[in-house]
């Protein structure tokens, strides 16, 4: 089949390039050269705007994959395909986008008789070998008509159709939610080791060990096994983690439908603590200590 | 090679059963007579109590492993164990002792010349087919001496010398801790699934959508492919969770070496209130709620 | 002065009472009979829609202060009163507003020459006598247009202007998830002494003798004294807690700032989890332990 | 009447004066020369060590109060005192001791024939002023004996016999478990205004409007109106705050009886983390991330 990629980043270029491999015919779009190049070298149509790649598309339907960040970059990339694509086209957004938005561009696009998918997608940088795990919201019609593309990009066994629009973008939100939860898990209890009473525990044993007939083996610990085998005791990385939205819309909804979700609300927000130089709860902390019982406090200063 | 195991209920028979399978001589004691029969119809030898186990077992040194409850019943086996056995002789503890009972098991019977390992065990009622996940603390010599038993009963790669006494336990109690929080992540997850605005979610495709390709894979995912595959909504069972003492040890242990463990300790806590038919302190908050706003309470009688 | 109130219930009736009894002219308007008696009672002008409560004001600027319940309600409020009133005059939303909702009506209303106020109002049942905590957004000129009957609702000392429009409603929304942890670090400490090796501690005594020269002394402690003393055990009452949105709100906003905020997220799950008869989250937990353990679960049917 | 006080740091020196003032004798001892000079000028019995503390008592019985850091400390006075006391005499531990050290220090005094109370002691620095809360476990007729003492220490309503001995000092761990939770409640609330889209919110303000007539009014929140007019923005200081072992065996207290404690344990656990430089948990889940998604770490050098 064919299919235009808007955005040939680090998730876009690799989709490309494994679904080039499988036999498809790619075009795609980014405005980093560098980007263009490795498509064009891989034998793919690359462009740098939206516009001419659907201008290179040469099959009906059109399908147009957006591999790009979600919200604004993502809400161009929609208004503007609908701008060039003819009724009966095919719209896939392959980002992180929140299912709102989805749901949004779903009405959007099937007022001019475009279609419209969302996919969810997991898998980061070993999707290319291993394939990307799909979750697809949208019309089953559309589902099909694209069907053996996304076969092609996921993994066998790594496809669904979970529902209507947004669904897809739901179900890898809350995918995101529990996967910040468990890193989360993992993460505590090897702190707990490291700051055990028995100094020479080998994480990476530890790991490889856990791997092999125990209850808590998965793919982050394997990932883990690796992590600790570049660097036994993470010296050489700081503890500041970035977040992205699955996680806080995860907890968002978790709110908006009362269900108790404390430990993936925790694990967002050890990551928020862990990019505060200082916290200013804490310093409420000390000064009230301070207040009440004389308790001395740390000065700023000395760490300026 | 030949080894006594004391406690022959759903760990230790099975144990027994696997290492039979794989050419090694048991001897067996259980106070439960279908427990001694299904050793007996595997060609063990079963027997009642542990000075018999011991009478029978005839390599030298003689190597004992206890697989029975935690705390009072486990320094009971080990404490009659050290009144039969001679120097030399070995005792695996491979029950979920808390570490620090097993480095006082080690010191008691170093005494008397008698060797110890601590033996955590993974793998729960899989263990039979796919081996036990094994974290092995003491000396090393201890450790060669029965490794064959142990490459038997482990699978292949699940079988590691952790450190020192009680080490085996130490990495086991906090495998059960960081196991608590990934089951958790999992079940906030799929309770906001549950609660979604997209109703036919089908959560056993999702699980077996994600053990393909997606970053939270595992095997924890795959058993729970197996429960929604048997119930669907889960309709049949109460969301009454138990808990044993690893869980809790391992929160203590973060408390004693000041290591933050909030989605261990929230693990644990949504545990101890799925117990609660009703929550004292959510009583306290609704007449908190009554004394201030005069928002109205429901009143307890209604549910008797 | 004089003042319209839109919504004569719990605590907008009170108002009422409290600037009657100050010497203003109340214009009140409730749809219920009840309410309106009440008003008449006290002297006021009683009312059953928002246009006639504007027809019945006779100074300039006319002031209308809103106090029904948050969003949609509000709104209409807000809107009905716009058509009635004229440049210069005065609406002040004493409701549980979210704050994005009264820049909006700020916005709104300004475009028509009304000015607005939004006041954040704490104190319940107790306002009427001890006055109403008023924490007030909007124009310096509006608030001191006002600032009498403002000073007449609040106790001394109970008044602030906290800044522009949308500030009372952001104060007031941070008060109250402050409030929600505070009931809950009560409420736990008192379950934990429910629980403890003392079965005949008196909490009420307990709450009556913190409230003199301990560091948790506070009006909610108080409160908790009156609740023990009413039912020493909370026999009577169910563990069952609502929530308002401000809770939802100020844990939404912890997100979107990227703040930590794990107590008053927890104190707001456990609300939710107080309203659950069974958690979806712990049947999976179950399921999970059943699956890999054969640890029994409790079948649901015995509680039907 | 008369008291010897063994300790006369911040707590056991105010308290020697308080009761100095009240017209007791107050013998008290302690190794450091500054404390025991400020003892004798306010004509106190100053001396360096229990023995002669006690030698110094001429009243029968003689009642010692230990005002020590708890644990080893406080064993030793205890032990030491016992050597030189006779039966029918009182020790009280007006310390922060583990009620089971408490419990276990009553049985050690009984078997001689001494009294012993526990008595749990909140107040700070502010208590030579205002008084000390006094929660006091052990005998009524012990309780009894010294309740002029405990009085002119109290504030009025401010003494309370608890129930037998250890009771004073659990709930005592009980009251500083709830301190921690309403302290971070509070500090959540400040670091969300703070972050507010509103900058200028003025806390000091904010907190001083809430204690007039709002629900969230206390003692902590006068402290920390304090604390905002010393240093508005808290910049003078780093949010590095201590814990003592109250916090942490309340924590362990929720476990033992299977209550969830989620605020009081996190308002621990974000203290731990308040102490931490980095984070060994954020470490791994900044290379987790790395591993799976090739996300940027922040290299720990560039912090060296």
């Amino acid at each position: 089949m064919e299919m235009g990629i808007v955005g040939l980043g680090k998730m876009g270029g690799n989709m490309a390039e494994r679904l080039i491999r499988r036999g498809h015919r790619i075009v795609g779009s980014d405005p980093n050269e560098a980007a263009r190049q490795r498509l064009s070298a891989l034998q793919g149509v690359a462009v740098s705007n939206v516009k001419d790649l659907i201008d290179r598309l040469e099959q009906t339907p059109k399908v147009v994959w957006s591999m790009v960040p979600a919200g604004e970059i993502t809400d161009n990339v929609i208004t503007e395909a609908a701008q060039h694509l003819r009724p009966g086209d095919i719209v896939i957004d392959g980002g992180n986008s929140r299912y709102t938005d989805s749901q949004r561009h779903y009405a959007f696009l099937k007022e001019k008789g475009i279609r419209f998918l969302d996919a969810g997608t997991s898998g980061g940088i070993w999707g290319l070998q291993e394939g990307y795990c799909l979750m697809v919201g949208g019309d089953p019609d559309t589902f099909q008509a694209v069907e053996p593309l996304l076969r092609d990009l996921a993994p066998e066994g790594g496809l669904l159709h979970t529902g209507p629009a947004g669904s897809g973008h739901y179900v890898k939100m809350v995918h995101n939610g529990i996967e910040y939860a468990l890193m989360q898990a993992y993460a505590e209890g090897f702190e707990i080791l490291k700051a055990s009473p028995y100094p020479n525990l080998d994480l990476e044993a530890i790991c490889n060990l856990w791997q092999h007939g125990s209850v808590v083996r998965s793919w982050l610990l394997e990932l883990a096994a690796r992590a600790f085998h570049q660097d036994p005791n993470l010296e050489k990385i700081e503890g500041y983690v970035e977040d992205s939205g699955e996680g806080r819309w995860t907890v968002m909804e978790s709110i908006e439908h009362a269900v108790p979700a404390p430990v993936i609300a925790l694990s967002l927000y050890m990551r928020f603590r862990s990019r505060q130089p200082d916290s200013f709860s804490a310093k409420v902390l000390a000064a009230l200590r301070n207040q009440f019982g004389g308790h001395p406090v740390h000065l700023a200063d000395k760490h300026d």
